[in-house]
């Protein structure tokens, strides 16, 4: 009877262990490169629904890295791919519309690369704005005084944009799912 | 033939009296009120698609006062209308989705009633903010640290928003518009 407790006692022990190192693996960051994830998966991840998933990649917006074609049920989203999607989700979720998330996203690309990087070093992206203006969508780098003017004395529209906010939500999203799996 | 010249031109005199008369009156912003628009003279007014004013209609958005049911032929904006579509067509243009748009119309027609008055006299109209957050809305009278603080330390989107503009705006479209039909 004593031995059987002790027998459940240290196969708990020894599956929490397990679970701590394969729960390591996977929050290794420098793992992440190779890490995939299905469109269920990245759904849940990052909050976008899996009909807006389809949606983005029938336009082409957001390709999934495994799977390009973005038919059938071999899709799947690198690291990367969930920070884009991060990125719409959260410029749609202020109220912009797809067209101008889109093309915010377009612009971050290109002017932010690292950003889609999965091991981006903290600190290494730059605050950046969003300035829109009536038909006209602008990215530059963050800088107080031009967001001031242009918005208190221009009257202007103003979208902060964070890089850094994106990865740590993204982060904080993985390791919720990840509890949520083991 | 010295007598037909005089006549010409004592008739040329004439017409543009009369059109100056006629100018006067659409002018004329207490008369304003009474003043009434087809689609097609509203959507070239204001901006608006003829489309997106037919789909505001069904959706109930922006509702024309003569013909509400925004059925048949029979469709007529007054200008209190046009200020309305003159917001909505702002608010499209730097890059807020439908949804955004149409909540923040709603919001000003509680918070600014006056807004959307054709008569709403200069100066009372107070600058207003539109804050947006991940999934939350706000209008809030415009003040400069508060929008400041938002921006720089919150990190969160802001809209200025005046209400004189859009009466500018407006006031100028109709006398281009005026102009152009006679």
């Amino acid at each position: 009877m004593i031995h059987k407790s002790i027998l459940i006692i240290l196969t708990h022990i020894v599956f929490k262990k397990i679970k701590t190192i394969l729960k390591g693996l996977l929050y290794n960051q420098s793992d992440m490169e190779n890490t995939f994830f299905s469109s269920t998966e990245a759904s849940k991840i990052t909050g976008c629904s899996r009909r807006q998933l389809q949606y983005w990649r029938e336009k082409g917006v957001i390709v999934p890295t495994v799977n390009a074609s973005g038919k059938g049920r071999n899709v799947y989203y690198s690291v990367s791919d969930l920070l884009e999607l991060m990125v719409m989700e959260y410029l749609l979720s202020v109220g912009l519309s797809f067209e101008t998330a889109q093309e915010s996203l377009e612009m971050l690309r290109k002017k932010q690369p690292e950003l889609f990087k999965a091991n981006a070093s903290s600190g290494k992206l730059k605050r950046l704005m969003i300035l829109l203006s009536p038909n006209q969508l602008e990215l530059a780098e963050y800088d107080a005084e031009e967001a001031f003017l242009r918005v208190n004395r221009h009257g202007l529209p103003l979208i902060p944009f964070s890089g850094e906010m994106i990865h740590r939500h993204l982060y904080d999203n993985l390791k919720r799912f990840n509890n949520e799996i083991f």
